[in-house]
């Protein structure tokens, strides 16, 4: 395992963008992270280098076989104070990735080094703006030129830095419109669900699309077995604020296990609520809903943060959440957690790494 | 749509590998063919170029989301007579897959067309031995430079081409040993299990790493619902002959529609056997076995073209046909249809283009 990271500096740096009309994920800084995998050598050529296009084989197996991984997270910067969002959980996680898909795994600890490195050299790119923040992308993509189907034996990871806005656009609180699918199927239990690899993503644009044309923001997706129980939206895990209880959907092999979804089940917690992680029909939601104990409803992701959901369609019936707006304990676990993000508030849990 | 196809000559061709001892997808030919789509000018700029390296966006959509298609056809030489197999099926079944992931369909008259003129021009490259043809990768990948998880808006098509031998190695009428997977799932109905995306194939490694290491050649697949019926091989369709009907599961959305799972049924139709597209069990599958009425296996692809299976593991059980050999239907079979491929056989079904 390699310890040495070597450094190339460009030029001339670009310019920067208006950091007020920031989007997601289409600006980039001016240097990322590269770092070459193979059997002989295992990860080796560490080097932050100028943003640049890479150079692949048409044969390489990433662009044919979806043998990809990847990860999100973020960078707060308050005044000269940078930090890190748990990135040593990404990296975790980035390695159950890799197992799934047979891929050499990555050593934790010179990787949130050499991302130290990385956002500290990138330090100007980090906006400061409300609900701004740095996205960091580390991927890791199969290069080798060869057409059986089988693990590669040459892998190459990169990392790229963003500088972004809200994901949902200017106006982060504002709720969100949920689409249930009940036709499509994103993932099923000894799949690749649970695992943060690029053919999960594929698979659920004809959904998004779908939604988006009759007017909702984001898939809820049902279980792949009994296309039943809630799993996640599309880019979040989903919470349900059920008669003064936080729930979640239990991690059962189809779900993505989210650092947000971590953290909040541990913030709501750490701040009073009762929470519960089980399995929730889509039912059972209508049901809270006419009962009267669906109190609120609100996704969590390392792009979204929190985000709350005002309604919920579900084939021919929908429910409106807490009048379309924001609950209080949504707002509550919002500002406590990007409090802790931003250092504006205590870190209690030790989430924060500074640079 | 475009209708006109740039070439663009290389200096030196390569040295051909020999041929005697081919193995599959490595080595590729002198040229590719290149094609860009955006959103004004559709597909455009359709160019022969040398084989080589293409450049991407480190956010290319592609490698962070998996949005890939494929398709793998052959072409085979006798003296200098050129045929391709069904090319129109395979680029009909492109778009299938395209409309699955949300990506722009393609014309297949063009393609075609253009790959006539590649292969044409690559005619030297198409080995003449046994067992042995072109194969064809064209391939379809979302190019755009975004980290927002939607359909991209600019792709790229590439076709590469790569002399090979027999896909299981020299002797390919050697009985390969199934592993039936009761745990990882590769598709659920809903999923995109029918398409040929580059995602199904990256969420089977684990599996057939797994197999391999047990001593089995290919992974059987179960149905992701009940994990009971039989879906499909690896890389290949499944066909069991019982009591003298030749059976295969039928489509239902997880399963990959072969072209020569399809040829097959027409061929075996043409020869007077029975067939059946059904649902069939593991379970039924064993029970065939012990009741004797179980007499043959085999797979089919374009890679492996088709492919005896002599023993089937499932949990504790192990069952054996026809002694672990190649049976007569199986041997038939194999006979017309790569006699109808090599030409050495009439073909009563025009599915050979001449060029």
């Amino acid at each position: 395992m390699i310890k040495q990271l070597e450094v190339v500096r460009r030029e001339h740096l670009k310019e920067k963008p208006d950091m007020a009309t920031l989007g997601f994920g289409t600006v980039f800084t001016d240097y990322m992270l590269s770092m070459d995998y193979n059997p002989e050598q295992g990860w080796h050529n560490a080097v932050i280098l100028p943003y640049q296009n890479i150079e692949l084989s048409p044969a390489a197996q990433v662009l044919h076989y979806g043998q990809a991984v990847f990860e999100g997270m973020k960078a707060y910067r308050t005044g000269d104070e940078v930090r890190l969002f748990r990135p040593e959980e990404n990296f975790r996680r980035m390695n159950q990735s890799n197992a799934r898909l047979n891929m050499p795994e990555v050593d934790i600890d010179f990787m949130v080094d050499t991302l130290k490195q990385l956002v500290t050299l990138e330090k100007d790119w980090i906006p400061t703006g409300e609900g701004q923040s740095l996205y960091i992308r580390p991927f890791v993509i199969a290069t080798e030129a060869y057409l059986g189907v089988r693990a590669a034996t040459h892998y190459k990871l990169l990392i790229i830095l963003s500088p972004v806005g809200a994901y949902y656009g200017s106006d982060h609180l504002l709720a969100t419109k949920i689409y249930v699918e009940d036709e499509y199927v994103r993932a099923v239990r000894g799949g690749v669900g649970f695992a943060k690899v690029a053919g999960n993503y594929a698979a659920s644009l004809m959904a998004q699309t779908r939604a988006t044309e009759l007017g909702y923001d984001q898939v809820l997706w049902l279980d792949g077995v009994e296309q039943r129980y809630v799993e996640e939206v599309g880019s979040m895990n989903i919470f349900f604020v059920i008669d003064g209880t936080v729930v979640t959907p239990e991690l059962n092999g189809s779900i993505l296990p989210g650092i947000t979804r971590k953290s909040i089940l541990e913030l709501a917690q750490h701040l009073g609520y009762p929470v519960e992680e089980r399995r929730i029909s889509i039912d059972d939601v209508f049901e809270a809903s006419q009962a009267g104990t669906l109190q609120e409803i609100f996704g969590s992701g390392t792009a979204a943060v929190i985000a709350p959901v005002g309604s919920v369609k579900y084939k021919d019936q929908e429910l409106v959440v807490n009048n379309g707006q924001a609950g209080l304990v949504t707002l509550d676990l919002y500002n406590h957690y990007t409090g802790i993000q931003n250092g504006t508030e205590k870190d209690p849990f030790g989430w924060c790494v500074k640079l």
